[in-house]
């Protein structure tokens, strides 16, 4: 793969026929048309309330490495003319490209990206702009509910194993900045900054057997020694209550934390409360994990759970592991465009977006209006909801940090309406509405 | 990241608690015994009917980045000690690895990889293990149902922007491997030399566009210029019967093919298919795209489509995006381990697998057995399932190229007995047995 200062080229992360779309709209002259591409969502998956958007910090880097080298031209030199290869050559996007902030709520038809310049320049980057937001709104708009259902407990993100190795750092990303707190993922501890956190695996306790059985207690001794009296035991390998027992002996009632991985985990976490507060270990947390989504999460609620490990239905988005973004071009030199076959009706035309929220902050309605004419708001405060992400094909100075985009997602989260953090299966949180102009 | 041989390090793809298990393993000396970890998944997803191996090339060739260089301790120094940081800094797995042959099919409890070594050189594998099976077996056991349902028809690949951009390779290998003809995006065909594959986008056609309106033949004329009259028009972006008397009228009778992307495809393929023959382009294709999985694919078996363009569906495993694959010590210095607790149980020992079949062919039992002492097979013809993978750290010489484990997939296929192709939901194909010595 072609590297850019280092790093790796983001330029057949492509579908071929952007390519060869290009190839015709080069030979044609329409590939210098001034154009709009909005990426927006028709729907959210399964009756869900609101959507988190995510992806736009790794977008945009991968943005600075779309660029086709010696290797990337060479496969595109096998379906490609020498004009779009020498066009290729010589891409740099140039356009501009305004969007939702990253960490904002965002709803059916929120116009979540606008990309313009020339069709030429837009049209190539569909795939890889689709792919981050896909992938990340999907995986932060599912921990962004379990993060509410949690009601503040600590949540640790260990879903690496269970999606494919280089979309798990991602994942990481998209937990934390919807509020999850750690990530068991070092490679997004190195690359975001997110603070690690892990326990420790049953082949741990496993290991430490004999031809007599097993000796948990060497195991918890073992533990406690290397990594302190402030590491979280995992308890269930054999009898949980054995477990704690054994964990307690062996580190003393300042013990950091136990975990529990199997079992009826409500019932287990109130046992095992009992059982450390009778052995003086009142501030030793309890960790579960165990096929835990949102559902399960907030069914733990009552019980003493001090931290949630999450993992498999974090990365698969609980159910919906794909966003359903669209990258639709809307406007060809000034005039709106809109396909008008069955099923899949888009509004044509450049557009901005306002929230409108009561004097409380409480959201009422997202207005998606014509570019540059946005309506009046009546009794409500509006927030503009287009930032400037790139100018001139320069990403703009200020990009929030990951921790200012996780900030805006408590923010949203605050804001909805009460029905809008429900779990259930329902309308979104608020409706969007176009304004004409 | 660091790099090996030009290439990125994938030692951090990895849980934290792998390192720390490591850790305390080193400070206790049970880093050092002899371990056996086994890949297997518990059931399969959503009742289906067998699984497909995949992701055994993906992970070798991880396996050979798996290096700890600077980059990857500083990290790893945030929390370990020096002595397993000197461990890390010299570390090359020199163990063995036995498996399933990528594309073989398995089923539940089915032994997909045995990793032999120490516990310190098999462990901290775990994590990128899971994550290439799970994501890998998930997408190629749906694209397989796929291309069952497909029966024979052309299949492409096209659902990148649907998932993380660094999955979407792997995905297109996966379906690739499962029987899937060919490919849109091109970081696969690059480096996987699987077959490219493309039409054109609607916003090629409303490109084509001025203040009087779309010119669809403009769109069509200009492809046909560029890409020959091979290509495939795509025809819905406003009425798919004018749509297809302007691709003839453009292209003529030899047109490669017609693309529908919304609507009731069976219908409208029937309808087109008509069109077309009345035009005398009886050898014009018809691609269908548009949310096909599985079912959608079956339900128009008795419809003349030609080439099925799948994207969503395939990229989220059609339901289930992850493999539940399990990583699981079993054996410690010779003695079978497991753990006890609750609704995981887990059987120890090292262990070999055949499958039984009859003299047709048609495959009736899968035969796990403790390594070593293959059971009797009856009147049954039986293969052995472990191949071995890797040696001392090597990876053995004559690894299958893609092809010949797509072929491989091809024969799985054959030899399921008829209910195993059903894609209802129900029990395994075969059922798993152990044999015990």
């Amino acid at each position: 793969m072609e590297t850019i200062d280092g790093r790796a080229s983001t330029a057949l992360l492509t579908d071929q026929y952007e390519l060869t779309m290009l190839a015709a709209a080069l030979a044609d002259g329409s590939a210098h048309r001034r154009c709009t591409f909005e990426v927006f969502a028709r729907r959210l998956p399964n009756g869900r309330r609101y959507g988190v958007v995510a992806g736009t910090g790794r977008m945009l880097e991968a943005l600075t490495r779309f660029r086709f080298g010696p290797a990337e031209l060479e496969v595109a030199a096998r379906f490609l003319d020498d004009r779009t290869l020498e066009w290729l050559r010589a891409y740099r996007f140039g356009g501009d490209i305004d969007g939702y902030a990253e960490g904002d709520l965002y709803f059916p038809n929120s116009p979540v990206l606008s990309v313009r310049g020339s069709f030429a320049e837009c049209v190539i980057l569909e795939t890889l702009i689709l792919s981050v937001y896909n992938h990340d709104c999907a995986i932060a708009s599912a921990a962004a509910r379990m993060v509410s259902a949690a009601a503040g407990r600590r949540m640790i993100e260990m879903g690496s194993r269970r999606t494919h190795e280089l979309a798990a750092p991602a994942s990481s990303r998209a937990a934390y900045l919807a509020g999850f707190d750690a990530t068991s993922n070092l490679e997004a501890v190195r690359r975001y900054g997110i603070p690690g956190a892990g326990t420790s695996a049953h082949a741990f306790t496993l290991l430490h057997s004999g031809s007599d059985g097993a000796h948990e207690a060497e195991a918890f001794r073992s533990q406690v020694r290397a990594l302190g009296v402030g590491t979280t035991l995992l308890v269930d390998t054999f009898d949980i209550a054995q477990g704690v027992a054994t964990a307690i002996e062996v580190a003393g009632p300042e013990l950091g934390g136990v975990r529990i991985d199997s079992g009826d985990l409500g019932v287990l976490a109130g046992q095992v409360r009992e059982q450390l507060d009778s052995l003086g270990a009142t501030r030793t947390r309890i960790v579960v994990s165990g096929d835990l989504d949102e559902y399960a999460i907030a069914a733990l609620r009552a019980e003493p759970v001090d931290v949630y490990g999450v993992g498999t239905s974090l990365v698969v988005g609980s159910g919906a592991p794909t966003a359903g973004m669209v990258y639709k071009l809307v406007e060809v030199d000034g005039v709106p465009v809109a396909k008008r076959s069955s099923h899949k009706e888009s509004r044509g035309g450049t557009k901005g977006a306002i929230r409108l929220a009561r004097a409380s902050g409480t959201i009422v309605e997202e207005v998606v209006f014509p570019a540059g004419s946005a309506p009046a708001t009546g009794e409500f405060t509006a927030r503009e909801l287009h930032v400037p992400l790139v100018r001139g094909g320069e990403l703009t100075p200020d990009q929030p940090s990951l921790a200012e985009s996780r900030d805006l997602v408590a923010r949203g989260l605050v804001s909805l309406p009460w029905e809008g953090l429900k779990l259930s299966a329902g309308e979104p949180a608020v409706p969007t509405t176009f304004a004409a102009e």
